[in-house]
C-alpha cells in the first residue's frame, strides 16, 4: 500500500453501510475523515423505531474482498455474524415441496446479514479509528466551486461549515451530497421506478430447543409465484426477515387485512404459517410499502467530490449486489488512490470512466433477475439449461464459469466483463441445446428406421 | 372563472418568471399566496451583480394567452416592453450580406425581451397583489406526507416552518422543491447534458442618433456555422443580447482571448465589429460559460405538490419556447382547477396525464430545433421545401399550418397534437415534392421529344 499523505482532510455524507467502509478505509491510509449522518446514532434509538422496510443483506465475494482490503481481522470480526446460504430453496404451491437449487459449482455460499446490524458493527469499527462521526447532521450546502466546503445543519437547528480537500458522498438513493454536487458540474442522472413494492415479514424463530431455525438456514428461501414471490433470510437469533415483492396493482387490490390473509394463505400456505396469522395482518396495516427504484448517472466526480454506493447507482435487489458493489466502488477507488500514489483528484478523476460500464451491467443483472427469481426457477427448460451450464462449470473449471458465479462468487472478474463471457456462453450452449436436440431427434430417426426395418 | 375557496393557503418555492406568475394567477382566484425565493430581490442588487449567462427570451402567442388569462391589463403592462421579430436575418460568412426569413403566414412575430427585465416587471405587479413575498429564503425541507410543510433558512441562517394547503415548485432546472418532493413520492426523472456551452456577449447601442440599433431589431439574427452559432435578440435600449453556442470542444480548443479574437473575426466579421474587440476579449475572459440540460420527469405531483416550469421541464432554447411552455404550464394548471370547481387536489392530479404528452412534444422539438438553425437555414433543399410549406399554408388557410406557426402563433394547439398534424403534412410535401420532381422529369422528356422530333 503507498504511503499516504497524511495532511489530507476527507469529509464523508452518510453513514450508512457504503459511508462507514468508505470512512474507515481513507482513516486505514492516514487520512483525516469526518463522518456526516443526517440520523442519530442508530445504537441509541430504540430498535422498535426501525423503518420496517429493510431487505436482508446477501454478502458475496466482492463485499468480502473490499471489506479485507480495508482490514483484514475487521472483515473477520464482521463476518462472524453472517449466516452462510449454499443456494435457494424453492417452496411450492402447495406448501409441502421444497427443492434446494445451489448458487455455486463447488458449495460457494453467499451470505445472509441484517442491513442494520451490519451497520452497527461498522460503526463500532469506527468507534475505535480515528474518524470523526457527527450524528444528526443534515447536509444542506455543498460549494461547488470546489466541492469541498459543506454545511449542516443539526437536530437544534443550528448550521455550520466544514472545510476539506475532497468529500464523498454515500448517502444514498435519494442522496442530498449528489444533488448538491450536480449544481456545480455536468452530471447525466436518471431515475426510474420500478412497478414494484415490497413489504416486510418476519418469521419468528422456531420453538424447538434443538434447532432455532423452522426452515433451513442455510438457504435463500424463495416462494416464486411469477407475478410476485415471497423470499426469506435467516438471521443469527433463527429469525428470519422475509419479503413479500408485488407489482402495486397487486398489493392495492388487497382492501383489508382479512383480504390479505386469504392471498397468503392461498399463495404462500407453509409461510402463513410460520409467520403466524396475527403478525401478516399486522404487517399488512402497519409495515411501509417499500418502492424500488433505480439511478443511474454519469461521471461520479468532479475531481474534489465523488459519490459512491447508492448514491451513484441504486438498483433493484433481485442479484444481491447493491451493497457488494457499493463495497467495490470503495475498493476501486482506494485502488486507484494506491495507483496514483495518493492523488486524490486523479484517482477521482480515473473513477467514472474506469467505473462506469461496470455498474450499468449490475443495474441491468439486477433487474434482469427478478424473472429468473419469480418464474425461471420453476421453468423447466431454464432448470435443465441451467443443470448444463453447471456441469460445463464443472467439467471445463475456469474455461466455463456460470454467470451466477462470476458476479457472486469471483470478485476478479469484472461485472461488464462477466456479462461479456456469459453472452459468448450463451451462444455456445444454444449450440449444445441444438446439438442436443439434433442428436435426439437423429437417434429418434434411427429407432424409427429399425423399427421399420424390423416389421 | 370559478369562485375561489378563500381559505385555501397556497406556497410557491421560485420567484422567476413561471414563480410570479403562478403566484399571480393564484392571488387572482383569491387563494392566500407566499412565495418563498433564494435570492435576494433583483431589483436590490448591483446589475453589475447579475450573472452573465441569459439568454433573451422569446415571447410568442402560448406566453401572451397565459398572460392574459391571469389578468388583461398586467398583461399589457408588461408586453408593452417587448420588441417583435418577424423573422430571422441570417448573417454570411463574409459579413456583407444578410437575409430575413419570416416566421409568420401573416406577418405574425414572436418578441424579444430581456429576463431579469420581465422578472423585475411582474415582482412589481407582485408588490401591487396580496401576495407575500420572502426573498432570501431556502428550502431545506419539504414535509413528503402531506407536502405541505416546508422548512426555510433565511440569509442569518435561521431555519422556520411554514404550513400550506397546496405547494408549488417554480425552482428551476436544479430544482430542491423537486429534489424534496420526490423523497416522497415515486417519480420518475432524467436529467441529460447536451454537449454544448453558451457565453453571452453584447452589442451596444448604436451611436447614430436617428437609429439606436446597428442592426435590424425586428429580427432574431442568426449567424449560423453549422457545428456553432452565433444569435443576437434586440433590448428597447438598442443593445442586443448575443449568444455564442458550440460543442464544448470547441470554446475549450480556444486557448486564449487573442485566438478567441481570430476565431470570432474568421467566423462573424460583422459580429465581431459590432461588439467590438475589447468586448469581446473581456467576455472571452470573463464571462461563465453556460451548459444546457434537458429535465423531464413524471409524474409532476403527488395531490398536494405540484412542479411547473423548468423544475419539470427544462429544454435546450433553440425553439424559444422554455418561457412560454412554463407559462402554458399555469394556464393549463388554472383552467384545471376551474374546471374541477376549485378542487386544488384533483386538478393537481389531472395535470400530470394531462400534460406530459406536450411537455415531452416541446422538449424533442427545442432539442431538434439546433440543427434547424445552425445548420438548414442556409440549405437550399430546406429552404424550396419551406417556401413549398408556406405557400400551402397561405393558399390552404387554416387546413395547412407550418410547425413553427403551430408551435408559436398557435396557442389552442396543443405542442403534442402540432407534431401529430405536421407528420401527416410532411408526408403530403414529401409527395408533392416528388410530384414537382417527377413533372420535372416528364416536362423534361417532353421537350427532349420535341427536340428529337425536330431533329
Amino acid at each position: 500500500m503507498v504511503s499516504a499523505e497524511k495532511e489530507h482532510t476527507i469529509g464523508i455524507v452518510g453513514a450508512g453501510i457504503v459511508g462507514c467502509l468508505a470512512a474507515l478505509a481513507f482513516a486505514s491510509k492516514g487520512y483525516s475523515v469526518t463522518l456526516f449522518e443526517l440520523r442519530p446514532d442508530p445504537r441509541t434509538v430504540d430498535s422498535s423505531q426501525r423503518n420496517l422496510r429493510s431487505i436482508n443483506l446477501a454478502v458475496s465475494n466482492r463485499g468480502i474482498r473490499a471489506l479485507e482490503y480495508v482490514d483484514k481481522e475487521m472483515a473477520t470480526r464482521v463476518l462472524k455474524h453472517i449466516i452462510p446460504m449454499k443456494g435457494r430453496m424453492i417452496h411450492d404451491t402447495t406448501g409441502t415441496k421444497q427443492e434446494s437449487q445451489v448458487y455455486g459449482l463447488n458449495g460457494e455460499c453467499i451470505n445472509s446479514i441484517d442491513r442494520s446490524f451490519l451497520n452497527n458493527c461498522l460503526l463500532e469499527e469506527l468507534d475505535k479509528s480515528n474518524v470523526r462521526v457527527l450524528f444528526d447532521h443534515k447536509l444542506i450546502k455543498l460549494d461547488s466551486k470546489n466541492s469541498s466546503r459543506m454545511t449542516f445543519i443539526d437536530n437544534r437547528g443550528d448550521s455550520q461549515v466544514f472545510e476539506f480537500d475532497y468529500v464523498v458522498g454515500c448517502d444514498g438513493a435519494h442522496s442530498q451530497f449528489r444533488y448538491q454536487l450536480q449544481r456545480g458540474m455536468r452530471m447525466d442522472y436518471s431515475q426510474k421506478y420500478i412497478d414494484m413494492q415490497y413489504l416486510e415479514l418476519y418469521i419468528p424463530p422456531s420453538e424447538d430447543p434443538d434447532n432455532k431455525f423452522s426452515i433451513d438456514a442455510n438457504h435463500l428461501h424463495i416462494w416464486p409465484r411469477h407475478n410476485f414471490m415471497l423470499i426469506a433470510l435467516a438471521n443469527q437469533d433463527g429469525s428470519f426477515t422475509s419479503t413479500f415483492f408485488s407489482p402495486w396493482s397487486v398489493i392495492e387490490g388487497i382492501k383489508s387485512s382479512d383480504e390479505f390473509l386469504l392471498f397468503f394463505q392461498s399463495n404462500f400456505p407453509d409461510a402463513y404459517k410460520l409467520i403466524g396469522e396475527a403478525a401478516l395482518a399486522q404487517a399488512f396495516d402497519a409495515n411501509p410499502r417499500g418502492s424500488l427504484m433505480q439511478v443511474s448517472c454519469y461521471p461520479y466526480s468532479n475531481g474534489h467530490g465523488i459519490i459512491l454506493g447508492d448514491a451513484a447507482h441504486s438498483m433493484v435487489p433481485f442479484y444481491g449486489q447493491g451493497m457488494n458493489c457499493g463495497f467495490e466502488d470503495v475498493r476501486v477507488l482506494m485502488e486507484l488512490i494506491d495507483a496514483n500514489n495518493g492523488d486524490i483528484e486523479a484517482a477521482f478523476k480515473q473513477y467514472s470512466p474506469s467505473r462506469k460500464a461496470d455498474l450499468d451491467a449490475i443495474c441491468k443483472l439486477a433487474l434482469d433477475n427478478y424473472y429468473e427469481m419469480s418464474s425461471k426457477v420453476v421453468d423447466i427448460g431454464y432448470l435443465i439449461r441451467k443443470k448444463l451450464d453447471y456441469t460445463l462449470g464443472r467439467v471445463l473449471k475456469n474455461k466455463w464459469l456460470p454467470l451466477y458465479t462470476m458476479i457472486s462468487f469471483r470478485d476478479d472478474i469484472p461485472y461488464a466483463r462477466a456479462i461479456e463471457i456469459e453472452k459468448r456462453q450463451a451462444s455456445i450452449l444454444n449450440n449444445v441445446q441444438l446439438g442436443v436436440v439434433g442428436a435426439a431427434i437423429v437417434y429418434g430417426l434411427v429407432k424409427l428406421g429399425h423399427h421399420w426395418n424390423r416389421r
